[in-house]
């Protein structure tokens, strides 16, 4: 872990390399807005307020300390030059980059207001010499707000009734109602500019702007004006040892007026510190939920903070580029357990976006509709993991309304209208139909035409029949399905009769009949996902199913994890889609798609691979030994890693944060490998007993209880709880009484 | 005109200033792309190829010198090194950037080819020294290769055929054609870059990119990529005095088969020569049009060279971001006496985004169908200067479609449709409707719910009606709508009842009932185009119409032309529409918006006001004195000048060359000052016998005759043609014999 450590027991991470690989960015988010920021607090922030969906702001934040003619960014130090200290703190909720420089320790920390598009900014300067230091701040971002083609309309200028500037686009019947930006500070405003070109100059860079060349920013006011910037000058005086801290905020408002009311109620004491409290509130509720001490400190990192981190990000902005409906199904699954009520929303939110034939919408916000048909499979097991946390049945009678339909069910009949969906469009072979795509996202054209039929939807089928037989069996429901059990049954032989192929199963057919994932196939003979979910939908079990895994390992692992498939697309083929048209080694097309190589640690817990289970995620890690150069945030978990099909690429990780992994990976430790897990009944404690090799300690809450679970490998299994023995399978006991049960889980070390 | 100087008697300009106030531009095109270059060869090549519209590059294009680990961008000077000497010489169809450092002379030369969406570099590097310099080359540009949002699509890497790097982007589906774009060289790369990030750095910046503080570029292939960089390095060494060409082609292609094709047809000495030759045959064809010595060089260059050009961007082009019905109409009235031939085409091209209705398409390429209503009362003007020009009365047989109908009909039904329709969408007040918007595409909401009326509409219907009873006399045809000339007066009559407010034509009425551009109105009492417009449409005349005129002085002239209207809005207006929305000072709110005043400098000629006219033109004209600091292209006209409304940005003319304001000057210049007018009868000699003070002497090609044109100021009036003498009031002869006619007008000087 070369770019930095983790600080504060795992709930930050101290960036000390400050010009790593590629840029690692941290996510800030509200109801309203979502910000990704580098380690320099570059990035953007975009606003979803009153249906909008635009940037506030994006690309630099920066502060310019300027003293005596010389200029240099504190957060930046484009120049390398050789400041003493250097830092970004990446925080749950938060950014802070701390540097020092002749004699001055600058701290610049970024968050957004508890509600609203608007950001906070807080800058302390120290004056850490001997001497007295007489200096400027001057700030630097851009807000964005032309949001038309028509720069006629845009205006920016020193604000009138607060110090710092305002940006008006009042333009005629606007898209959006946000035509105001304020930036403003708690500070006296020396000068500003409103504009790139006024503070770089015309043909200068950012990185040494002419506007620091003069004594103080020319204060032009600014319109016809393509990019916006807000540059303030702060002058400052601080004597050895003195500090002062300015702040500054930066959000949308809809007019002069609202800007003046946001600026008091945003540059508050209040606002500050409510959004501090947001973070430490977060950290407290990760912690409450679910606090491990594995002996792995990278892991407890991860556990205890970052992996919840990304999925509560993921059920709330989706994949921020879009809310996907089987992206926050999952991470829902997962969220239950640290918030279940908020879960129990989301779930109801998100089903509005099943259509009444039961398949489901992709994506909304913005909307994309590509006839996707894997939608109805991720719903049993995310009520069921509701269910199981939180023993609520009340859930399957809530009302949902269809999409784009009058009509609306229960959501017991959503979860019936999604299996009758899978069930109803079967191909001839009796699989299910591959339609517009399934998990794959982009193998968007192989049933284009509702012929192809995939296998592996057809097990992920069979996977959510499993699933919502649990459902009804927990619930004691009897469901309309009629012939339910058999139905699946035809559908396992269909999956065994003309899915298998020797030692493995194929993806499918497609709409001309050819084989997909087959020995048959010219490319992309092999893939994985068909092998690790026929695993979890318990088609293959035991001894079988090791079999057929260890197959994938030999077709498909590398030193970083296991690729999507193999030989990765070289020619785009239509019967395939999108897919096969991408560079070899990237996305589905043979990169280690973590998604996948989560959903194969899975099927390896399932199969009492526990050991390999493990491998599957320190290989994945980022701080894997045998991919040391990813490019990767040491505290997300990356969406892929390109494949070996892309050599000169190979093992780098471009994207991160935003990949339903890290719910899997949470599931899979918490529940797979530590084996504290939720049932309908109570909470179970079902370790995986070769990966305990010294104490663990886990604080759980559930359903209103606080365990604090001792794993211990001793010479025998036993379970105590309050010092009361219980069967080993037994659930922990519901008090009701809120205190914290001490339980022992002691487990016999199997003889290797 | 401090930035630079005309060379090349005109045809060429030499920018000297390297960072004047904005980048001053030059447009290159031929029939399938266009660019925009400015003073260092940075700028867009945008292509139309088979119904695409995109991108081929944006941004730099550099030329970096390397020799013993130093190194500067020879166009470019980023670090404001002390050159020897640099300049951009601005051509009729190509940008060359010439500069001299450390004994190096480079010479950077940019084309487009004659056909097809390929960029024509050649760089000529002289050692200029007494010593040998051994160093390298290294090119540096940004090809638009992602044309969809997946960035996994996308590839480059050393060309396997040619020298260089080939770039594809083997879509799904792709949106477009041509998915690659090769960039080649005729010399030997040792090395390459194909990303900004590789070539920059990730952090760097293009300034001291890092690839250059290395040995040598690092060659490395790029997939995953969101900017993609062309940057080639190319060994050399140069004795004294020795000089190397090396030439670099750029461009789109369809497949790697066709890259190979078009990268041995275009880096070829024939491309490039024939490249070439399109900018001489140009120049050859402008001078063979008009060519004159006014005494005046400025006027001159304009005159013979960049007026032109501008039109012939204008009528090919549009306005570059989509082809304007009423612009092209423009431009082509004008374009008819340089081609007629094409110009002939270009009507008929044009008429066809005319509705069946009579009504036409604001702008196809791409469509924006916002119902304005002036589209028809452009037809009858462009048409008449046709026949002026040729006697060419077959056009009006011409058969064109309507748009989106199946019907067609012959351009004289087109000329009389579009009047039926402006004569039949009149209002309460037997004005015209104003509809979605007139030539004011600003007032885009005054009349949209079809009630209010544009007085200005009404007399620019009036004009075109003039326009098209001249059509009828000269051609001897009848027109099939009735009771013409009473309509024509029953406008006039509303007009002076309705329109005429004690000193001023108002603009119009809106849907509410509103006078708008009335002493009545809150803002925006007074606009100018109604008022040159009545003297254009001979609704006033004489003394009236001086009259008339001199309000527009008292109102709207500034130092710098005469404003659209005034006051500004500053409020916006839902009965007026965007223009009350744009910042005061801006475009039709309130700038000095050039192709009003050429419509103001047309009516001033109209009137009588032949030196107020003159005067009008030199307030336009780049080199204004008294706005010295507008920022122009000394070689183009501006769109406009931001009005004394935007006090921070008056006088200064953020665009240039897309705007219809050339082809009104060249129009009030030749035929109005100079007085070269072509009629039906021949070509008539008028000048305005208070502009000419000294000799001048034009050449003029008229329907296959070379006239030289010698005005001089005497005693008397007269006129002889090749010693003939003729009434001044005569048509000069038409021989038919091609041969060149000198032609004697005398003028007698008006006793002030």
């Amino acid at each position: 872990m070369s770019v930095g450590k983790f600080i504060h027991d795992g709930a930050s991470f101290l960036i000390q390399e400050r010009e790593p690989r590629r840029p690692l960015y941290n996510y800030l988010w509200n109801d309203e807005c979502v910000s990704c920021f580098d380690q320099f607090g570059f990035g953007s922030t975009q606003s979803r307020a009153d249906g909008e969906f635009r940037q506030l702001a994006f690309g630099e934040r920066l502060l310019f300390i300027k003293e005596k003619n010389l200029f240099y960014a504190a957060n930046r130090n484009y120049d390398r030059l050789p400041f003493t200290s250097w830092g970004c703190e990446v925080g749950l909720g938060y950014q802070k980059i701390v540097s020092e420089y002749q004699g001055l320790r600058v701290s610049f920390t970024i968050r957004l207001a508890k509600k609203g598009s608007v950001e906070l900014h807080e800058v302390e300067i120290e004056n850490v010499s001997k001497e007295t230091h007489e200096f400027a701040l001057v700030t630097y971002l851009r807000p964005f707000i032309n949001i038309t083609v028509h720069v006629s309309y845009g205006h920016a200028e020193k604000a009138d009734g607060f110090e710092g500037i305002e940006y008006s686009y009042d333009a005629f019947h606007s898209p959006f109602p946000h035509s105001h930006i304020f930036y403003a500070t708690d500070h006296k405003v020396k000068a500003y500019e409103a504009s790139v070109r006024n503070f770089t100059g015309t043909y200068g860079d950012i990185r040494h702007p002419e506007a620091l060349l003069k004594d103080h920013l020319g204060s032009h006011p600014v319109t016809f004006e393509g990019e916006y910037a807000g540059a303030l000058e702060i002058p400052l005086s601080l004597r050895p040892g003195e500090k002062e801290t300015i702040h500054f905020v930066l959000g949308l408002s809809t007019s002069h007026a609202d800007s003046l009311q946001k600026v008091e109620k945003f540059l508050s004491k209040q606002a500050f510190q409510e959004a501090k409290e947001v973070s430490t509130h977060s950290q407290k509720e990760y912690e409450n939920a679910f606090y491990i001490r594995s002996g792995d400190p990278y892991d407890d990192a991860l556990l205890n903070y970052w992996l919840k981190r990304q999925i509560d990000l993921g059920k709330s902005w989706g994949r921020v580029y879009g809310k996907g409906f089987r992206d926050i199904m999952q991470d829902t699954a997962c969220f239950v357990c640290f918030d279940s009520n908020l879960a129990r929303q989301r779930i109801i939110d998100t089903l509005a976006y099943q259509y009444e034939n039961g398949n489901c919408l992709r994506q909304f916000d913005p909307v994309f509709d590509h006839p996707y048909f894997d939608g109805a499979c991720w719903i049993p097991q995310t009520v069921l993991s509701y269910l199981n946390e939180t023993a609520d049945t009340s859930i399957l009678e809530e009302i949902v309304p269809y999409y784009e339909s009058k009509k609306n069910g229960s959501i017991l009949d959503h979860l019936e209208k999604g299996l009758e969906f899978l069930l109803n469009h079967r191909g001839k072979h009796n699989l299910v139909l591959w339609g517009g795509g399934d998990w794959n996202d982009s193998i968007d054209n192989a049933g284009i035409q509702m012929i192809g039929e995939s296998v592996w939807l057809s097990i992920a089928s069979v996977k959510a029949i499993n699933d919502f037989e649990e459902i009804l069996e927990l619930t004691k429901k009897e469901t309309r399905l009629s012939h339910l059990s058999e139905k699946k049954q035809e559908l396992i032989d269909a999956i065994w009769n003309y899915g298998f192929e020797e030692d493995h199963f194929i993806y499918g057919y497609n709409d001309k009949g050819e084989k997909v994932g087959s020995s048959e196939s010219k490319e992309g003979k092999y893939f994985l996902n068909p092998q690790s979910w026929a695993v979890l939908a318990k088609i293959v079990k035991d001894e079988k199913a090791r079999k057929l895994l260890s197959k994938a390992d030999e077709s498909l692992l590398t030193p970083y994890g296991y690729m999507q498939n193999t030989d990765p697309y070289t020619t785009g083929d239509e019967g395939i889609g999108r897919l096969s048209y991408f560079y070899p080694g990237l996305y589905e097309n043979g990169s280690v798609y973590n998604h996948g190589s989560a959903f194969m640690m899975a099927a390896q817990l399932e199969a009492g691979l526990s050991k390999e289970a493990l491998h599957s995620w320190h290989m994945m890690r980022p701080d894997n030994p045998s991919n040391p150069n990813n490019g990767m945030e040491p505290y997300a978990i990356a969406n892929m890693y390109i494949g070996p099909g892309c050599p000169f690429l190979a093992g780098y990780a471009p994207l991160s944060w935003v990949t339903g992994t890290a719910g899997w990976i949470y599931h899979n430790l918490t529940e797979g490998v530590y084996g504290i897990k939720p049932t309908f009944a109570g909470l179970m404690i079902r370790p995986k007993c070769d990966c305990i090799e010294k104490e663990i300690v886990i604080h759980r809450r559930f359903r209103g209880e606080n365990y604090e679970i001792h794993l211990l490998p001793q010479s025998l299994d036993s379970l105590t709880c309050d010092g009361v023995s219980l069967k080993i399978d037994e659930p922990l006991p519901l008090t009701g009484d809120g205190s914290v049960h001490l339980v022992f889980r002691t487990i016999k070390k199997a003889v290797n």
